[in-house]
């Protein structure tokens, strides 16, 4: 007997497809895999040290919801001294991965039959959280306008109609690797608050950016009046991914409404998981400096590559670690991923993954060294010319 | 401004009492902690080491919704050798935590409009995720029946109406260490196939019993056609509070819609925390062994000190490691575990934490060493007599 959920929206999810794409690849020898988000280092010593110490002292109790005071602490003063904003504890909750805070701030913000805006191409988790607690998505496409991937913001803005609760916006984006401006964001903001919506802003690329110390943030634009929540994660920074360790930034008067969710959620974190997040935050920069210059080695070398290629249209990353990349002739993504995995042995997302406004794409994440990515650029030429 | 949530289900959600109350002990010295369910030793050392030895390893990366797949084994051979069962790796889900177990468990069964069968009292998360979905809880009151605590199956039964979509049965019981028999779980299992109703079976105390290795299961009385998700954790048999590691227990068809749900929930796990879970399930025997001989002695002593006191009832806890009492002329729980705390520093949770069926009552988690446990039942033998 096959047995299924009850839940209207849950039988409707769909499977990743890149996850449906790798899993093609399982037991397959030599397959270069470029298609998850993820840095290819181990997490740096030093935060590891910090966790053992944690467990050698026998921190394995529980801990409190909205995370440990020191974590939130280091959090608030890391975005302080950063973005020079005056975030306190009381706008900070520590949750498990930059997913599960995308997840607590739809729980707080959508109800059944509203309606959520999100810029498309987008990692395709983002709207999944929002159809799954009953809202409809209205996707709104970035266009590469001159080379440059664009969003129109009137386009945006007209999309809103009665029942619109939220935009939910990715800037740094995954995985076109857009931002907005500030001025944008500032518009963006101003836009928000006339029409009383809410702004969830998934922030996680924010200091994977190439021509600054850190993408454009909503962070220092907003007030605690402000219906924004902003989405962050160790994950991409610190090359933290499998440690599942991120937080949300809130207005003051939502925290104890977070509390609640997080205790039905996952009640609290491993305290040496937390113990790594401040030892990341207060001793990391080094390790970004250092993997921003391997990623844009990385970044030049694949522009140069497609450079050379007329087939290939690649409107250059801004942020983020990805290629998000179109070739000519090409309208089935997955179809011509599977060809590329299957003939040359090389893992990519495809485009199709994010969104229909992605069909035409194939997403390669260039955090990897400069070596495995030329083998990869190397097998995969002879498709792309 | 005050900014409140969207959700109307999110606004009427309550936070604990037990966190209310205990909130009231920040910063007052000396407060014995007899609130939460949580052993007082830490995490033993082995399972510690192996976390400790996969982080040196550098197992920081991004890990399988569903679990590794060690773990997954590891779990199924855990219960096939203790139940005489044959699940394999599709039957597993792991989690992060009994309550993330319980929260995707809701998700995959329970939708707006339906009614779910709760026997209680009952740790007040197991009816509040339900509730959150939008589910009218059914509360079924455990009665204390010479001396022991007793479901009326009838009574269980009774309550079924159209709309209801689930039971959700703890068993063994927090807070009052009630469990079903076999012959009642195969009763409620043989009306749930024939009514097509969901069981939701929260087994995390399944081996904190004193009169046998584990306690009655669900487990070893389905087959892979039953609607039935059993759940189960790290937390209480190993002494893994805070590691927030747990696993569900599915029919293998219902597999794909968990792993698509655990993407949206938390995405995966710390490997070292699962390699951890690992050693705690192939190497935790002694310690479950060892904890039940100190719990049982605990257990004893409170019921020794509470037969000389008149004023207090406690029916014996068969399994748990909670003493939930009636103390005679008390009707307001939550006053006077608040009177206790300030007149004598002992924390207890009260019995209205676990719904209204638990008003009257206290409860007191004796997973301590006997000396605390003497110092407390001494310091609040003057409020008792």
């Amino acid at each position: 007997m096959t047995i299924t959920s009850s839940r209207p929206q849950v039988q409707n999810l769909q499977t990743s497809l890149i996850r449906k794409l790798a899993n093609q690849a399982m037991g397959r020898e030599g397959v270069i895999p470029l298609w998850f988000g993820e840095p290819d280092v181990p997490t740096p010593e030093f935060i590891r040290q910090t966790a053992k110490t944690a467990i050698d002292e026998g921190q394995t109790f529980y801990q409190p919801n909205l995370g440990i005071e020191p974590l939130r602490t280091a959090i608030a003063t890391y975005m302080n001294g950063l973005y020079q904003t005056r975030f306190d504890i009381d706008n900070i909750v520590v949750s498990v991965s930059g997913m599960s805070a995308l997840s607590l701030a739809m729980q707080c913000v959508v109800a059944e039959g509203d309606s959520v805006i999100v810029p498309s191409p987008v990692w395709p988790n983002l709207p999944s959280v929002a159809k799954i607690l009953g809202a409809n998505i209205i996707s709104i496409p970035l266009r590469p306008v001159n080379g440059r991937w664009t969003l129109d913001i009137d386009q945006l803005f007209d999309s809103v109609q009665d029942n619109t609760r939220a935009m939910l916006i990715n800037s740094p984006n995954n995985p076109t690797g857009w931002m907005l401006t500030d001025d944008e964001q500032q518009t963006i903001l101003d836009f928000c608050r006339e029409r009383d919506i809410w702004l969830i802003a998934d922030e996680v690329y924010s200091r994977i950016v190439y021509d600054r110390k850190f993408a454009p943030t909503f962070a220092n634009k907003i007030t605690d009046d402000d219906k924004v929540i902003i989405i962050n994660s160790f994950s991409k920074s610190w090359a933290m991914t499998g440690w599942r360790l991120g937080w949300l930034t809130v207005p003051n008067s939502l925290i104890s409404t977070l509390e609640t969710l997080v205790e039905f959620n996952f009640s609290c974190i491993f305290a040496p998981i937390q113990l790594a997040g401040i030892a990341a935050l207060q001793g990391g920069e080094d390790f970004i400096q250092i993997s921003m210059k391997r990623y844009q080695v990385a970044r030049d070398r694949i522009i140069e590559e497609f450079a050379g290629l007329p087939r290939v249209t690649l409107p250059e990353p801004e942020a983020a670690f990805y290629a998000f990349f179109a070739v000519d002739g090409i309208d089935d993504s997955f179809a011509f991923a599977e060809k590329i995995l299957l003939e040359v042995g090389v893992g990519l997302a495809p485009g199709i993954a994010f969104g229909s406004d992605g069909e035409g794409y194939l997403r390669l994440c260039y955090a990897t060294d400069i070596n495995t990515l030329d083998k990869a650029l190397t097998a995969m030429r002879p498709l792309l010319m």
